[in-house]
């Protein structure tokens, strides 16, 4: 067994507190990843407080994973020691079932492996980024490019294919006119990447503050959503929309910017149910869908595409002792535009 | 001006009685059609009763209406007296915006002109199929072929391309396991054109009741909605579900029927508001749409493609004094499948 340090909550009203966690001694197709960097991601929080259902605590929350390999188990054919690596939102699946097969492994018939409060292939409780040391099976292990650091490399790996994903699924690119809801962790890589891909990018944000960083992030357009004006001026424009607000917002209002076939995504996770006017969607024959980060192939590809297109989130480099009061910066949407935790703090 | 004998209601509380309307002089592109048969569509019924927004009374509702050309405008050209004709939901539309110059006139950015319960392009209130005599401009008729008598015609100008146009637009064919939801007017044809056009389908309705009908249709599968252990043996089954009915379900339930990149679509008009679990779309990547009759041009094509497939609704024709009668039991599900108003009896 490995030991490696890290940062723990006992429970949904806990602080975080120094902690010593196992890990695994390598299986054949195992790596060791020693952390450098972990981003931390507003699942994090809503995980730590129990609000996506029960816990086992002591829990070492985590999903954007950016390292360095420092060994690998016997059978390890994809990495080598010294190699740059990320891990994501997910640490295995069947790899039998049709979505498994077909790279869509986020989407595993049998249910993924989640990179904490999971349970893993040997039954395991599985634990997250906040942490020095991680064992992942190279199949969800990352490259990442030599173009990209470290620390910004970390939050791609959930809020760089969380957004990609639906943008290149819902064909974001040259003549499409995409709006991104929200101007927050996801929200931003959302412009970013719509922007590289060729569209049309658009932020709806509850207000003009962060206008100058959305049309420097590629932003073509920025309204506030809070000046109902926007919605009549927006009416029926959109191609896409990807909604990054987990906030339980009017989402019929939304629907009403889609034009024809137009399809807005939800890639936030509302704990509430929506209330849906189903002429909102028939008037324009219109979709609503929402996705889940993406496959460990499309993931790779989102990495090359950001080194290509020089495309890495804004961060703010935070120690371990800081988690907590990250924890309440997020929540008042204080962050710009992601906390990143210097591992070697730990 | 030309006098048309008709049944109209005064209020939404009202009876059917019999009423004289107008229709206008033929323009140079109008056709003057000789109504034979008229479908009853459960929207005339909530149009009847007030419950789709105010209505201008006196009403004559109907909006599947099949016929024979006894008149036309100088400049006619795609019609001649005698030719047998249909007109379905719609009469006009602006026919220059994107949409109209897209074949999709039932989306006109500026609003189709509805066959009944709408203002025409003279400003006049339309009237519906319940009369012995409509004009319509020749852009907005349809061919009714040889092969389809007009008694089942007149169905597939609404309940026909209502479930035809999504069918179609979300690719039901061979290879594809669409599901139907409900039937009565609307489903009982989707089960029919699904099958036609390849589709591995099957019926999910609350009883077992209409089984045999379900599979004498093309139906491969037949399933009961109201045993629970339906959704848990069709979880994650379908690529595509046709849901027809109008009252309020669960719909979190039908989504958890569709596979990875599925598609829920609406093609009834629930009056509530639906309320969406995110989570039942995003772990699978699900759509939920809905959409709304089809264009001129599709609808032609539907009635060529059920032509060819010897598709026809099953229909129970009633006289001109039983539409009240008619009205209660489509309200009490006693319909197989739709009633057809002989306008001889006018």
């Amino acid at each position: 067994m490995i030991t490696a340090k890290a940062r723990a909550v006992d429970g949904p009203d806990k602080s975080f507190r120094v902690a010593e966690i196992k890990r695994r001694d390598l299986d054949s197709h195992d790596v060791l990843i020693e952390i450098k960097y972990a981003g931390i991601c507003h699942s994090d929080i809503h995980t730590a407080h129990g609000e996506w259902g029960p816990v086992n605590y002591p829990l070492v929350p985590g999903h954007e994973i950016a390292g360095v390999v420092t060994d690998v188990g016997p059978n390890v054919s994809k990495y080598k020691v010294g190699d740059r690596v990320g891990v994501g939102c997910m640490v295995g699946s069947c790899g039998e079932c049709e979505n498994c097969r077909n790279g869509e492994e986020q989407y595993c018939l049998k249910g993924n492996i989640p990179t904490y409060a999971g349970v893993d292939q040997y039954g395991e409780p599985t634990q997250g980024g906040y942490s020095t040391h991680i064992v992942v099976e190279e199949d969800f292990v990352l490259r990442i490019p030599d173009h990209i650091e470290l620390d910004v490399a970390a939050p791609l790996l959930c809020a760089g294919i969380t957004t990609y994903s639906p943008l290149k699924h819902w064909g974001a690119g040259p003549g499409k006119k995409v709006a991104v809801v929200g101007m927050g962790g996801l929200g931003h890589m959302a412009v970013k990447i719509a922007h590289a891909m060729g569209a049309e990018v658009t932020v709806l944000s509850q207000t003009l503050n962060k206008r100058e960083d959305g049309l420097r992030f590629g932003a073509d357009h920025y309204y506030a959503t809070n000046d109902p004006e926007t919605f009549n001026k927006l009416a029926g424009h959109f191609d896409l929309i990807i909604n990054t607000v987990s906030a339980n917002i009017d989402i019929n209002a939304y629907f009403s910017l889609l034009t024809l076939d137009g399809t807005l995504v939800i890639v936030g996770a509302p704990g509430e149910p929506l209330s849906v006017q189903v002429f909102a969607l028939s008037s324009r024959r219109r979709s609503f869908a929402a996705s889940m980060i993406g496959g460990i192939r499309q993931t790779q590809e989102m990495l090359d595409f950001c080194a290509q297109h020089d495309i890495v989130p804004e961060i703010e480099v935070i120690s371990a002792d800081q988690i907590d009061e990250a924890y309440e910066r997020v929540l008042s949407s204080d962050v710009k535009y992601r906390f990143v935790i210097d591992i070697s703090t730990m």
